[in-house]
């Protein structure tokens, strides 16, 4: 019999599979990469199990594009589980659902294809950084207007000095989960 | 005790979870999209188990952003093992490999963070589609100047009409599994 994962087995695995590279891709942005924990199996089912520890009664996993396809795909099969795909504006063909938000400079648009899970279903969205929420936020509007429940949203690292579960809290009900907070 | 899942039921699987939408992203291009499959729990860990079952000894999945994120990251999990993530260009830090390739319009850059395998691993690349074979055949180039062997390329569509097993294989002796051919 083994002991149930705790807290800071989930956060020791995170620390030894992620890199840090500073000014990168701008200068000031410290970037936080994942690429050594996705490509470990330990860690990738680890943090995979750990991003739907929190939730039952789900029927899908959401994933965004990019990084969030591969947790969204990761947590979704180890729950068995399907993942649908939020993607980049102009991916998705025939009739999709848009959602737009703002970036630094500019702004960037999200859709998502109706109709491919069962009205009412209940969804967790999954990414791997909370930054400043927006994109979060924008997928939880995406979701709400294809007539889905959003349960929980759940990454691996939030930055807690961008205020992103503030800016999330204003806009959703919805609670937040973070395996990390740096 | 079930029965081992034939040739026929994945391919029914797939046919079943894949739309076609005629005239997109341009005129003249039929596409494809798994969405409804990945959505969908079973099916997407059915693709995901086929992807790899004619590979044994594998250590890693490798993953080409972004369709092969999600199936690279499911069949990576299905069989216990990580995902190593190909980005496009731009969007991993620090030291990385690239490769370029050439598109109907230009080229396109890929690259992999060297270093996240342990020298010789044996991977398998993974990808939704199998087109004219350019992304695959620079994401082989990338593993073997990072030192990684390259024991099979899984697709789950193999489009016929556009010669991409014939480019493959002038490219590389690797050998090429595609779940459906169309």
């Amino acid at each position: 019999m083994t002991a149930p994962e705790s807290d800071h087995d989930i956060e020791s695995v995170i620390r030894s599979g992620m890199t840090e590279t500073p000014d990168f891709p701008s200068p000031g942005i410290l970037f936080r990469d994942l690429s050594p924990l996705f490509a470990d199996g330990d860690s990738l089912r680890a943090v995979a199990a750990a991003l739907l520890a929190d939730h039952e009664s789900v029927d899908a996993v959401v994933g965004v594009e990019a990084r969030g396809f591969v947790l969204g795909a990761a947590a979704a099969v180890e729950a068995g589980l399907g993942m649908l795909p939020v993607r980049k504006a102009g991916k998705l063909p025939g009739e999709v659902l848009a959602e737009s938000y703002a970036l630094e400079y500019g702004e960037a648009t999200i859709e998502v294809r109706p109709g491919i899970l069962a009205p009412g279903a209940r969804v967790v969205i999954v990414d791997d950084v909370l930054a400043t929420g927006g994109t979060l936020a924008a997928t939880v509007r995406l979701m709400e207007r294809a007539g889905w429940e959003v349960v929980g949203i759940a990454v691996v690292i939030e930055l807690l000095g961008l205020g992103g579960r503030a800016a999330l809290a204003d806009l959703t009900s919805v609670p937040v989960t973070a395996l990390i907070a740096l």
